[in-house]
């Protein structure tokens, strides 16, 4: 295993890693923020990279929230950025089913686990969906119920896909119909599979959390969409042409990030501190990716700013 | 593997079977009824067995309803029999907590994962806890409780255990407590592990189910106190005092009921058929687990009882 390269304070190693690349894949909270924090220098560090013409695209597996909404937290937050830079695990999902997938009509509807992000995706690849948000869902099962998912008088027989992803909102009801569908033949498939999500400090139950008992009662993983799944890498690739031996992954977990960026046989992986990855962890015997460069900080590569300017 | 003995129509093979056992543990969904469907001729057998001076016990797996809420049920079916001759895993939980774990008060709470069945339960057994089915819990997740479930301000500090069954009310509230009880070193204990929980001809999410999303999240198994769980085992056997080379496990599923029996080292075990177990299924070389004997249906060891009549 090759040691990661350390370049925070080297400027001469610092420009040579940012030749090195035109894309910059950037994973969000750990490395750009902390839930509404913004790490210091992470805006100017941005606008660096794009001043000597590299490409950032934000790689989120956060499927709560489309682009849209996205674009709207990094404009509070005073990040200079733009829509088609933002790359979620509701939109990777989107336009897996709308462009890869492409379940014929009319059995390609969508049943969805999942918040207002997945559908707002959904909708702009113009794919049919049902559950999500819809109140309907959202309410305990009845004796009627019952009777209505188990003969299938309940159920919608246009439901090609059951779509898993974080739902503040999950419930017994929302289970049974996704697992009579899967039992139906549906194509499982999960935002992605992060065990938990991290907010106020603290962890609660994550998008592959919510997909769990479904996996356990059909006896069949989904296909995920977000980090690591190559599924996302093939369709980030897709959608901007990026040639992967000069494209970077940047992010703060092993486990998704950096396997992601290994896996996806980039021209490399830079790892932050910032975040939830320690040096040890790389350096441990079972370590599950190990990055080929990492940083304190994302903003210690813009510290070579002063360096190169004329 | 030795091959399971068929007793269908042999009484002399039946009433040699019957004379070997003292104590039969019967599972009830498959084995005395499919739903609210009792089996033809099940009464009575489970009377001829009593005259024989047998002790049957109802071993089940289903947490929702305690034991008294069951014996409404055997009542209601017109099935003789006694609240002491029924152990569900409710019950199982309830005595596991209160009479092998004895965890030091005030630390001993329960946070209930389930329905009224595990409650009435643990109050049987004078065993504190919260959840469960109090409104408070049944309802969205709100920016107080993102703050306070991280911060530990909105958690009950003398939580020492998670217990995990089925929950038609389960939510993302239920979870997020859930989980930062066990991050906070509480014990994971599940009524039982069911995947599905079959009802109306078709399947449900089990109480199995309901629990994986902790297990995800933790990575730690809870200990279950259902079949095939030998804490539930223990269990029977402390509280009716039986010997287990004169018992046998009466069941439908290899998986539970058969397994059950024998992990438990009990003298013997009796397959059904009336229920999710095909003879193809043991016969298979990856079988979960060998029955002794097979019949067709329960009521098959009462047609000896013309046979013995004096």
């Amino acid at each position: 295993m090759t040691k990661p390269k350390y370049l925070t304070g080297d400027n001469a190693a610092i420009n040579e890693f940012i030749d090195r690349f035109d894309v910059f894949l950037l994973d969000c909270d750990g490395v750009i923020w902390s839930g509404d924090h913004v790490f210091e220098g992470v805006p100017e560090t941005l606008e660096y990279l794009r001043s000597r013409g590299k490409k950032v695209v934000f790689v989120t597996n956060n499927s709560t929230k489309s682009r849209e909404e996205y674009l709207k937290k990094f404009t509070g937050l005073g990040i200079p950025s733009d829509v088609e830079e933002i790359f979620g695990s509701a939109y990777s999902s989107a336009i897996y089913i709308s462009r890869i997938l492409q379940l014929p009509a009319p059995k390609n509807k969508v049943f969805v686990i999942g918040e207002a992000g997945i559908e707002h995706e959904l909708r702009s690849e113009k794919v049919p969906f049902i559950g999500g948000t819809d109140p309907a869902f959202r309410r305990d099962i009845t004796p009627e119920d019952w009777k209505g998912i188990a003969d299938g008088s309940l159920l919608d027989p246009d439901v090609g896909v059951v779509l898993a992803g974080l739902d503040f909102h999950i419930n017994y009801l929302k289970l049974s119909h996704a697992l009579q569908y899967l039992r139906r033949g549906a194509v499982f498939l999960a935002t992605n599979t992060d065990s938990t999500f991290p907010a106020n400090h603290s962890f609660f139950p994550g998008a592959g959390s919510i997909g769990t008992p479904l996996a356990y009662m059909t006896g069949a993983q989904p296909l995920a969409l977000g980090k690591p799944s190559q599924a996302m890498m093939d369709a980030v690739e897709g959608k901007f042409r990026l040639d992967r031996a000069r494209t970077c992954m940047v992010g703060d977990r092993l486990n998704t990030d950096i396997k992601f960026g290994v896996e996806g046989r980039l021209g490399g992986t830079l790892a932050v501190l910032t975040g939830v990855a320690r040096q040890a962890d790389w350096e441990a015997d079972d370590a599950v990716a190990v990055p080929a460069f990492y940083v304190d900080r994302l903003s210690d590569l813009g510290a070579a700013a002063a360096a190169v300017a004329p």
